[in-house]
Protein backbone atom coordinates (compact mmCIF):
# COMPACT_ATOMS: atom_id res chain seq x y z
CA UNK A 1 0.00 0.00 0.00
CA UNK A 2 2.94 2.53 -0.27
CA UNK A 3 1.96 5.64 -1.71
CA UNK A 4 -1.71 4.76 -1.64
CA UNK A 5 -2.12 6.63 1.68
CA UNK A 6 -5.59 5.82 3.68
CA UNK A 7 -7.40 8.80 3.18
CA UNK A 8 -10.25 9.81 6.04
CA UNK A 9 -13.42 11.81 5.37
CA UNK A 10 -14.59 14.27 8.12
CA UNK A 11 -17.08 16.77 8.72
CA UNK A 12 -15.62 20.39 8.98
CA UNK A 13 -16.91 23.11 11.18
CA UNK A 14 -16.46 27.23 9.79
CA UNK A 15 -13.15 27.18 11.94
CA UNK A 16 -11.46 24.00 10.60
CA UNK A 17 -12.06 21.64 13.25
CA UNK A 18 -13.35 18.49 12.63
CA UNK A 19 -16.85 17.81 14.53
CA UNK A 20 -18.25 14.04 14.23
CA UNK A 21 -18.02 12.51 17.05
CA UNK A 22 -17.60 9.16 15.22
CA UNK A 23 -15.08 10.70 13.13
CA UNK A 24 -13.00 11.46 16.30
CA UNK A 25 -13.05 7.64 17.55
CA UNK A 26 -11.99 6.97 14.13
CA UNK A 27 -9.21 9.70 14.58
CA UNK A 28 -8.34 8.30 17.70
CA UNK A 29 -8.14 4.59 16.45
CA UNK A 30 -5.76 5.13 13.41
CA UNK A 31 -3.52 6.86 15.85
CA UNK A 32 -3.95 4.00 18.23
CA UNK A 33 -2.75 1.61 15.95
CA UNK A 34 -0.34 4.56 14.00
CA UNK A 35 -1.82 4.91 10.41
CA UNK A 36 -1.04 7.85 9.19
CA UNK A 37 -3.68 9.17 6.85
CA UNK A 38 -4.66 11.98 4.55
CA UNK A 39 -7.76 14.14 5.92
CA UNK A 40 -10.50 14.49 3.59
CA UNK A 41 -12.36 17.72 5.40
CA UNK A 42 -16.31 18.52 4.13
CA UNK A 43 -19.22 20.10 4.82
CA UNK A 44 -22.49 19.08 6.29
CA UNK A 45 -23.70 19.87 2.50
CA UNK A 46 -21.10 17.92 0.57
CA UNK A 47 -21.33 14.45 2.51
CA UNK A 48 -24.74 13.31 0.82
CA UNK A 49 -23.05 13.55 -2.77
CA UNK A 50 -19.40 12.83 -1.94
CA UNK A 51 -19.73 9.22 -2.18
CA UNK A 52 -22.11 8.59 -5.12
CA UNK A 53 -24.65 7.54 -2.48
CA UNK A 54 -22.65 4.99 -0.71
CA UNK A 55 -22.33 6.66 2.69
CA UNK A 56 -24.56 9.45 3.40
CA UNK A 57 -22.20 9.95 6.94
CA UNK A 58 -18.89 10.47 7.70
CA UNK A 59 -16.56 8.87 8.76
CA UNK A 60 -16.04 6.98 5.47
CA UNK A 61 -12.42 5.94 5.10
CA UNK A 62 -10.81 5.17 0.96
CA UNK A 63 -7.87 3.25 0.73
CA UNK A 64 -6.45 0.96 -1.96
CA UNK A 65 -9.62 0.80 -4.36
CA UNK A 66 -11.86 -0.01 -0.90
CA UNK A 67 -14.28 2.73 0.48
CA UNK A 68 -15.79 1.77 3.44
CA UNK A 69 -18.32 4.03 5.87
CA UNK A 70 -19.58 3.33 9.37
CA UNK A 71 -17.41 3.71 12.20
CA UNK A 72 -17.80 0.09 13.63
CA UNK A 73 -17.39 -1.49 10.40
CA UNK A 74 -13.97 1.20 10.02
CA UNK A 75 -12.46 -0.21 13.15
CA UNK A 76 -13.07 -3.75 12.34
CA UNK A 77 -11.40 -2.72 8.91
CA UNK A 78 -8.28 -1.07 10.28
CA UNK A 79 -7.58 -4.32 13.09
CA UNK A 80 -8.20 -6.86 10.05
CA UNK A 81 -5.68 -5.19 7.78
CA UNK A 82 -3.00 -4.11 10.48
CA UNK A 83 -3.24 -6.71 13.15
CA UNK A 84 -1.05 -5.09 15.09
CA UNK A 85 -2.16 -2.66 18.54
CA UNK A 86 -5.19 -4.33 18.32
CA UNK A 87 -8.63 -2.18 18.84
CA UNK A 88 -10.40 -5.16 19.78
CA UNK A 89 -9.08 -8.87 20.81
CA UNK A 90 -11.71 -10.64 19.17
CA UNK A 91 -15.59 -11.01 19.33
CA UNK A 92 -15.93 -10.97 22.26
CA UNK A 93 -14.73 -7.69 23.35
CA UNK A 94 -15.60 -5.93 20.04
CA UNK A 95 -19.44 -7.03 21.48
CA UNK A 96 -19.10 -6.03 24.64
CA UNK A 97 -17.86 -2.52 22.85
CA UNK A 98 -20.40 -2.14 20.88
CA UNK A 99 -23.12 -2.78 23.91
CA UNK A 100 -20.99 0.08 25.99
CA UNK A 101 -21.50 2.35 22.68
CA UNK A 102 -25.32 1.32 22.56
CA UNK A 103 -25.36 2.75 26.52
CA UNK A 104 -23.01 5.44 25.80
CA UNK A 105 -25.66 6.12 22.50
CA UNK A 106 -28.53 6.36 24.75
CA UNK A 107 -27.70 7.97 27.87
CA UNK A 108 -24.80 10.97 26.60
CA UNK A 109 -24.75 11.24 23.19
CA UNK A 110 -28.35 11.73 22.45
CA UNK A 111 -28.41 14.35 25.83
CA UNK A 112 -25.33 15.51 23.97
CA UNK A 113 -27.02 16.24 21.02
CA UNK A 114 -29.78 18.11 22.71
CA UNK A 115 -27.67 20.37 24.76
CA UNK A 116 -25.33 21.18 21.56
CA UNK A 117 -27.10 21.01 18.12
CA UNK A 118 -27.50 24.86 18.13
CA UNK A 119 -24.30 25.57 18.79
CA UNK A 120 -23.26 22.79 16.03
CA UNK A 121 -25.58 25.19 13.45
CA UNK A 122 -23.59 28.58 14.75
CA UNK A 123 -19.95 26.18 14.83
CA UNK A 124 -21.03 25.15 11.13
CA UNK A 125 -19.50 26.60 8.10
CA UNK A 126 -21.95 29.47 6.44
CA UNK A 127 -22.90 27.65 3.35
CA UNK A 128 -24.08 24.45 5.35
CA UNK A 129 -26.15 25.58 7.90
CA UNK A 130 -29.77 25.87 5.68
CA UNK A 131 -29.25 22.49 5.28
CA UNK A 132 -27.82 21.39 8.75
CA UNK A 133 -31.10 23.67 10.06
CA UNK A 134 -33.97 21.89 7.92
CA UNK A 135 -32.48 18.74 8.48
CA UNK A 136 -32.48 18.35 12.11
CA UNK A 137 -35.42 20.51 12.63
CA UNK A 138 -37.10 17.65 10.64
CA UNK A 139 -36.14 15.33 13.15
CA UNK A 140 -37.23 17.43 15.94
CA UNK A 141 -41.14 17.00 14.48
CA UNK A 142 -40.40 20.52 13.21
CA UNK A 143 -39.68 22.22 16.53
CA UNK A 144 -36.89 24.63 15.42
CA UNK A 145 -33.16 24.75 16.74
CA UNK A 146 -34.18 27.62 19.15
CA UNK A 147 -37.27 26.18 20.73
CA UNK A 148 -35.17 22.83 21.50
CA UNK A 149 -32.38 24.25 23.32
CA UNK A 150 -34.45 27.22 25.06
CA UNK A 151 -34.10 24.75 28.31
CA UNK A 152 -30.83 23.57 27.96
CA UNK A 153 -29.53 24.73 31.23
CA UNK A 154 -31.74 23.04 33.38
CA UNK A 155 -30.85 19.72 31.40
CA UNK A 156 -27.15 19.82 32.70
CA UNK A 157 -27.70 18.03 35.99
CA UNK A 158 -29.40 14.96 34.35
CA UNK A 159 -26.44 15.18 31.82
CA UNK A 160 -23.91 15.34 34.49
CA UNK A 161 -25.69 12.55 36.52
CA UNK A 162 -25.35 10.34 33.05
CA UNK A 163 -21.53 10.72 33.30
CA UNK A 164 -21.63 9.31 36.77
CA UNK A 165 -20.67 5.20 35.53
CA UNK A 166 -17.45 7.06 33.93
CA UNK A 167 -16.64 8.41 37.43
CA UNK A 168 -16.97 5.29 39.08
CA UNK A 169 -14.43 3.79 36.82
CA UNK A 170 -12.19 6.51 37.07
CA UNK A 171 -12.05 6.17 40.35
CA UNK A 172 -10.14 2.98 39.96
CA UNK A 173 -8.55 3.17 36.61
CA UNK A 174 -6.58 6.00 34.61
CA UNK A 175 -8.41 5.26 31.71
CA UNK A 176 -11.51 3.71 30.60
CA UNK A 177 -9.54 1.15 29.31
CA UNK A 178 -7.49 0.22 32.26
CA UNK A 179 -4.15 1.48 32.62
CA UNK A 180 -3.88 2.31 28.81
CA UNK A 181 -6.45 3.81 26.75
CA UNK A 182 -8.51 1.42 24.64
CA UNK A 183 -11.57 2.04 22.09
CA UNK A 184 -14.46 2.63 25.23
CA UNK A 185 -11.96 5.71 25.77
CA UNK A 186 -11.91 6.78 21.98
CA UNK A 187 -15.83 6.60 22.06
CA UNK A 188 -16.07 9.18 25.52
CA UNK A 189 -13.66 11.09 23.85
CA UNK A 190 -14.78 11.55 20.42
CA UNK A 191 -18.01 12.65 22.18
CA UNK A 192 -16.30 15.21 24.53
CA UNK A 193 -14.12 16.41 21.37
CA UNK A 194 -17.46 17.06 19.65
CA UNK A 195 -18.37 18.91 22.25
CA UNK A 196 -15.56 21.25 22.76
CA UNK A 197 -15.58 21.35 18.80
CA UNK A 198 -18.88 23.75 19.24
CA UNK A 199 -19.53 24.40 23.00
CA UNK A 200 -21.09 27.20 24.41
CA UNK A 201 -22.01 25.61 27.17
CA UNK A 202 -19.83 24.34 29.38
CA UNK A 203 -21.07 20.61 29.78
CA UNK A 204 -18.94 19.41 33.35
CA UNK A 205 -18.66 21.37 36.37
CA UNK A 206 -15.14 23.09 37.41
CA UNK A 207 -15.60 20.51 40.75
CA UNK A 208 -15.36 17.48 38.69
CA UNK A 209 -12.06 16.48 39.18
CA UNK A 210 -11.91 12.94 38.12
CA UNK A 211 -12.90 13.78 34.23
CA UNK A 212 -11.25 17.31 34.27
CA UNK A 213 -8.26 14.74 35.13
CA UNK A 214 -8.85 12.54 32.82
CA UNK A 215 -9.49 14.85 30.62
CA UNK A 216 -6.60 16.27 30.52
CA UNK A 217 -4.66 13.23 30.24
CA UNK A 218 -5.79 12.20 27.40
CA UNK A 219 -5.44 15.72 25.80
CA UNK A 220 -1.55 14.35 25.71
CA UNK A 221 -2.31 11.24 24.08
CA UNK A 222 -0.72 10.58 20.92
CA UNK A 223 1.47 13.87 20.92
CA UNK A 224 -1.49 16.02 21.73
CA UNK A 225 -4.34 14.78 19.15
CA UNK A 226 -6.66 16.24 20.75
CA UNK A 227 -5.32 19.34 21.86
CA UNK A 228 -6.29 22.56 19.70
CA UNK A 229 -6.40 25.76 20.63
CA UNK A 230 -9.61 26.07 18.75
CA UNK A 231 -11.23 23.89 21.34
CA UNK A 232 -13.76 25.23 23.83
CA UNK A 233 -13.74 24.71 27.27
CA UNK A 234 -15.61 22.04 28.57
CA UNK A 235 -15.53 22.80 32.08
CA UNK A 236 -17.04 26.08 34.06
CA UNK B 1 -7.09 -29.18 43.43
CA UNK B 2 -8.77 -33.10 43.07
CA UNK B 3 -11.04 -33.30 46.09
CA UNK B 4 -10.39 -30.37 47.04
CA UNK B 5 -13.79 -28.77 45.45
CA UNK B 6 -14.30 -25.16 45.04
CA UNK B 7 -16.81 -23.89 47.03
CA UNK B 8 -19.39 -20.99 46.59
CA UNK B 9 -20.90 -18.80 49.26
CA UNK B 10 -24.37 -17.86 48.20
CA UNK B 11 -27.71 -16.11 49.47
CA UNK B 12 -30.35 -18.44 50.15
CA UNK B 13 -34.21 -17.20 49.73
CA UNK B 14 -37.10 -19.33 51.92
CA UNK B 15 -37.82 -21.13 48.77
CA UNK B 16 -34.09 -22.32 48.43
CA UNK B 17 -33.19 -20.18 45.59
CA UNK B 18 -29.93 -18.10 44.95
CA UNK B 19 -30.51 -14.43 44.96
CA UNK B 20 -28.16 -12.25 44.67
CA UNK B 21 -27.55 -10.53 41.05
CA UNK B 22 -23.92 -10.83 42.12
CA UNK B 23 -23.25 -14.37 43.22
CA UNK B 24 -25.21 -15.39 40.06
CA UNK B 25 -22.70 -13.71 37.77
CA UNK B 26 -20.40 -16.20 39.68
CA UNK B 27 -22.44 -18.77 38.98
CA UNK B 28 -22.56 -18.28 35.02
CA UNK B 29 -18.49 -17.93 35.22
CA UNK B 30 -18.06 -21.26 37.17
CA UNK B 31 -20.08 -22.76 34.30
CA UNK B 32 -19.21 -21.09 31.52
CA UNK B 33 -15.17 -22.34 32.81
CA UNK B 34 -16.62 -25.55 33.59
CA UNK B 35 -15.73 -25.71 37.14
CA UNK B 36 -17.81 -27.86 39.64
CA UNK B 37 -18.41 -26.23 42.49
CA UNK B 38 -20.21 -26.80 45.87
CA UNK B 39 -22.88 -24.75 47.07
CA UNK B 40 -22.84 -23.27 50.33
CA UNK B 41 -26.45 -21.43 51.38
CA UNK B 42 -26.54 -18.50 53.90
CA UNK B 43 -29.15 -16.42 54.86
CA UNK B 44 -29.22 -12.33 54.89
CA UNK B 45 -28.14 -12.92 59.01
CA UNK B 46 -25.41 -15.68 58.67
CA UNK B 47 -23.42 -13.59 56.09
CA UNK B 48 -21.84 -11.01 58.45
CA UNK B 49 -20.29 -13.44 60.74
CA UNK B 50 -19.82 -16.02 58.38
CA UNK B 51 -15.93 -15.31 57.48
CA UNK B 52 -14.80 -13.58 60.31
CA UNK B 53 -15.30 -10.15 59.51
CA UNK B 54 -12.98 -11.00 56.12
CA UNK B 55 -16.02 -10.13 54.27
CA UNK B 56 -20.18 -8.89 54.94
CA UNK B 57 -21.11 -9.90 51.46
CA UNK B 58 -21.59 -12.65 48.64
CA UNK B 59 -20.46 -14.26 46.66
CA UNK B 60 -17.77 -15.69 48.40
CA UNK B 61 -15.22 -18.94 47.32
CA UNK B 62 -13.18 -21.26 49.23
CA UNK B 63 -10.73 -23.15 47.32
CA UNK B 64 -7.68 -25.13 48.87
CA UNK B 65 -7.00 -22.41 51.32
CA UNK B 66 -7.68 -19.55 49.13
CA UNK B 67 -10.87 -17.23 50.66
CA UNK B 68 -12.14 -14.45 48.20
CA UNK B 69 -15.23 -12.51 48.29
CA UNK B 70 -16.27 -9.86 45.95
CA UNK B 71 -17.11 -11.25 42.29
CA UNK B 72 -15.23 -9.16 40.22
CA UNK B 73 -11.98 -10.34 42.41
CA UNK B 74 -13.31 -13.99 41.68
CA UNK B 75 -13.59 -13.69 38.07
CA UNK B 76 -10.41 -12.71 37.87
CA UNK B 77 -9.03 -15.20 40.18
CA UNK B 78 -10.91 -17.77 37.81
CA UNK B 79 -9.12 -16.57 35.05
CA UNK B 80 -6.02 -16.59 36.80
CA UNK B 81 -5.90 -20.25 37.97
CA UNK B 82 -7.82 -21.92 34.91
CA UNK B 83 -6.97 -20.39 31.85
CA UNK B 84 -8.96 -22.08 29.25
CA UNK B 85 -12.46 -20.93 28.51
CA UNK B 86 -11.35 -17.01 29.45
CA UNK B 87 -13.78 -14.82 30.78
CA UNK B 88 -11.84 -11.69 29.13
CA UNK B 89 -9.26 -11.97 27.10
CA UNK B 90 -6.80 -9.51 29.10
CA UNK B 91 -7.18 -5.75 30.50
CA UNK B 92 -8.86 -4.38 28.03
CA UNK B 93 -11.37 -6.55 27.94
CA UNK B 94 -11.63 -6.68 31.54
CA UNK B 95 -12.00 -2.79 31.54
CA UNK B 96 -14.44 -2.13 29.30
CA UNK B 97 -16.65 -4.81 30.84
CA UNK B 98 -16.53 -3.31 34.26
CA UNK B 99 -16.99 -0.07 32.58
CA UNK B 100 -20.07 -1.72 31.20
CA UNK B 101 -20.91 -2.76 34.73
CA UNK B 102 -20.77 0.56 36.22
CA UNK B 103 -23.85 1.36 33.78
CA UNK B 104 -25.93 -1.58 34.53
CA UNK B 105 -25.22 -0.73 38.39
CA UNK B 106 -26.07 3.20 37.70
CA UNK B 107 -29.10 2.60 35.56
CA UNK B 108 -30.22 -0.33 35.89
CA UNK B 109 -29.66 -2.45 39.35
CA UNK B 110 -30.15 0.73 41.32
CA UNK B 111 -33.62 0.64 39.97
CA UNK B 112 -34.44 -3.32 39.92
CA UNK B 113 -33.41 -2.40 44.05
CA UNK B 114 -35.95 0.11 44.05
CA UNK B 115 -38.92 -1.95 42.41
CA UNK B 116 -38.43 -5.19 43.90
CA UNK B 117 -36.45 -4.54 47.19
CA UNK B 118 -39.97 -5.56 49.06
CA UNK B 119 -40.01 -8.35 47.46
CA UNK B 120 -37.26 -9.48 48.56
CA UNK B 121 -37.81 -8.81 52.35
CA UNK B 122 -40.96 -10.80 51.60
CA UNK B 123 -38.78 -13.66 49.58
CA UNK B 124 -36.32 -13.80 52.54
CA UNK B 125 -36.01 -16.70 55.38
CA UNK B 126 -38.37 -15.97 58.01
CA UNK B 127 -35.55 -15.30 60.35
CA UNK B 128 -33.96 -12.90 58.09
CA UNK B 129 -36.34 -10.54 57.54
CA UNK B 130 -35.87 -8.12 60.83
CA UNK B 131 -32.32 -7.86 59.67
CA UNK B 132 -33.07 -7.22 55.82
CA UNK B 133 -35.70 -4.60 56.99
CA UNK B 134 -33.62 -2.91 59.51
CA UNK B 135 -30.48 -2.59 57.11
CA UNK B 136 -32.14 -1.44 54.07
CA UNK B 137 -34.49 0.73 55.81
CA UNK B 138 -31.65 2.53 57.03
CA UNK B 139 -30.02 3.00 54.05
CA UNK B 140 -33.51 4.47 52.67
CA UNK B 141 -32.86 7.20 55.61
CA UNK B 142 -35.43 5.90 57.04
CA UNK B 143 -38.39 5.30 55.07
CA UNK B 144 -40.28 1.75 55.46
CA UNK B 145 -39.58 -0.52 52.53
CA UNK B 146 -43.70 -0.22 51.83
CA UNK B 147 -43.26 3.42 51.52
CA UNK B 148 -40.39 3.17 49.30
CA UNK B 149 -42.39 0.82 47.05
CA UNK B 150 -45.66 2.05 47.06
CA UNK B 151 -45.46 3.94 43.72
CA UNK B 152 -42.87 1.61 41.58
CA UNK B 153 -45.61 0.61 39.14
CA UNK B 154 -44.99 4.66 38.39
CA UNK B 155 -41.54 3.24 37.62
CA UNK B 156 -41.43 0.83 35.74
CA UNK B 157 -41.57 2.86 32.45
CA UNK B 158 -38.00 4.34 33.51
CA UNK B 159 -37.11 0.40 34.40
CA UNK B 160 -38.03 -0.44 30.79
CA UNK B 161 -36.52 2.50 28.75
CA UNK B 162 -33.14 1.75 30.54
CA UNK B 163 -32.81 -1.36 29.22
CA UNK B 164 -33.40 0.06 25.71
CA UNK B 165 -29.12 -0.54 24.78
CA UNK B 166 -29.59 -4.11 25.45
CA UNK B 167 -33.06 -4.12 22.82
CA UNK B 168 -30.76 -2.21 20.46
CA UNK B 169 -27.77 -4.82 20.97
CA UNK B 170 -29.64 -7.75 20.82
CA UNK B 171 -31.24 -6.62 17.92
CA UNK B 172 -27.65 -7.21 16.28
CA UNK B 173 -26.66 -10.33 18.12
CA UNK B 174 -27.99 -13.25 19.94
CA UNK B 175 -26.04 -12.44 22.67
CA UNK B 176 -24.45 -9.33 24.46
CA UNK B 177 -20.92 -11.05 23.88
CA UNK B 178 -21.90 -11.51 20.03
CA UNK B 179 -22.25 -14.87 18.63
CA UNK B 180 -21.72 -16.75 22.11
CA UNK B 181 -22.33 -15.30 25.68
CA UNK B 182 -19.88 -13.25 28.08
CA UNK B 183 -19.40 -11.80 31.14
CA UNK B 184 -21.71 -8.96 30.04
CA UNK B 185 -24.10 -11.46 29.81
CA UNK B 186 -23.64 -13.34 32.86
CA UNK B 187 -23.99 -9.71 34.60
CA UNK B 188 -27.53 -8.91 32.81
CA UNK B 189 -28.76 -12.36 33.60
CA UNK B 190 -27.26 -12.26 37.15
CA UNK B 191 -30.03 -9.04 37.25
CA UNK B 192 -32.42 -11.10 35.66
CA UNK B 193 -32.19 -14.00 38.16
CA UNK B 194 -32.34 -11.57 40.96
CA UNK B 195 -35.54 -10.10 40.07
CA UNK B 196 -37.01 -13.74 39.03
CA UNK B 197 -36.18 -14.98 42.47
CA UNK B 198 -38.56 -12.60 44.01
CA UNK B 199 -40.55 -10.17 41.93
CA UNK B 200 -44.55 -9.47 42.07
CA UNK B 201 -44.61 -7.20 39.33
CA UNK B 202 -43.14 -8.24 36.02
CA UNK B 203 -40.56 -6.60 35.08
CA UNK B 204 -40.98 -6.49 31.25
CA UNK B 205 -43.81 -5.94 29.13
CA UNK B 206 -44.85 -9.19 27.26
CA UNK B 207 -44.58 -7.53 23.52
CA UNK B 208 -40.84 -6.88 24.43
CA UNK B 209 -39.86 -10.09 21.82
CA UNK B 210 -35.98 -8.91 21.81
CA UNK B 211 -35.69 -9.30 25.44
CA UNK B 212 -38.09 -12.33 25.57
CA UNK B 213 -36.03 -14.44 23.43
CA UNK B 214 -33.06 -13.14 24.74
CA UNK B 215 -33.76 -14.58 28.06
CA UNK B 216 -35.32 -17.84 26.69
CA UNK B 217 -31.86 -18.48 24.78
CA UNK B 218 -30.48 -17.76 28.00
CA UNK B 219 -31.93 -19.95 29.74
CA UNK B 220 -31.01 -22.73 28.05
CA UNK B 221 -27.32 -21.97 28.56
CA UNK B 222 -25.12 -24.41 30.48
CA UNK B 223 -27.92 -27.10 30.43
CA UNK B 224 -30.43 -25.03 31.69
CA UNK B 225 -28.49 -23.74 34.69
CA UNK B 226 -31.21 -20.67 34.69
CA UNK B 227 -34.50 -22.61 34.68
CA UNK B 228 -36.07 -23.03 37.59
CA UNK B 229 -39.45 -23.73 38.75
CA UNK B 230 -39.16 -21.46 41.37
CA UNK B 231 -38.67 -18.45 39.16
CA UNK B 232 -41.20 -15.47 38.84
CA UNK B 233 -42.20 -14.83 35.24
CA UNK B 234 -40.29 -11.31 34.44
CA UNK B 235 -42.82 -10.98 31.69
CA UNK B 236 -46.90 -9.09 31.98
Amino acid sequence: MSGARLRLYELVLANGRSASPYVWRIRYALAHKGIEFESVPLGFTEIPAAFGGRSRTVPVIEEGGVMLGESWDIAEYLDRTRPDARLFSGDSELATTKLLDAWLHAEVLRRMFGLYVLDIYNAARPEDRAYFRESRERRLNGRTLEEFTADRVQRLPAMRTALAPLRAHLGQHPFLGGGAPNYADYMVLGALQWVASVSTLPLLEAKDALLRSYYERSLALFDGLGRDPRAQPLFE
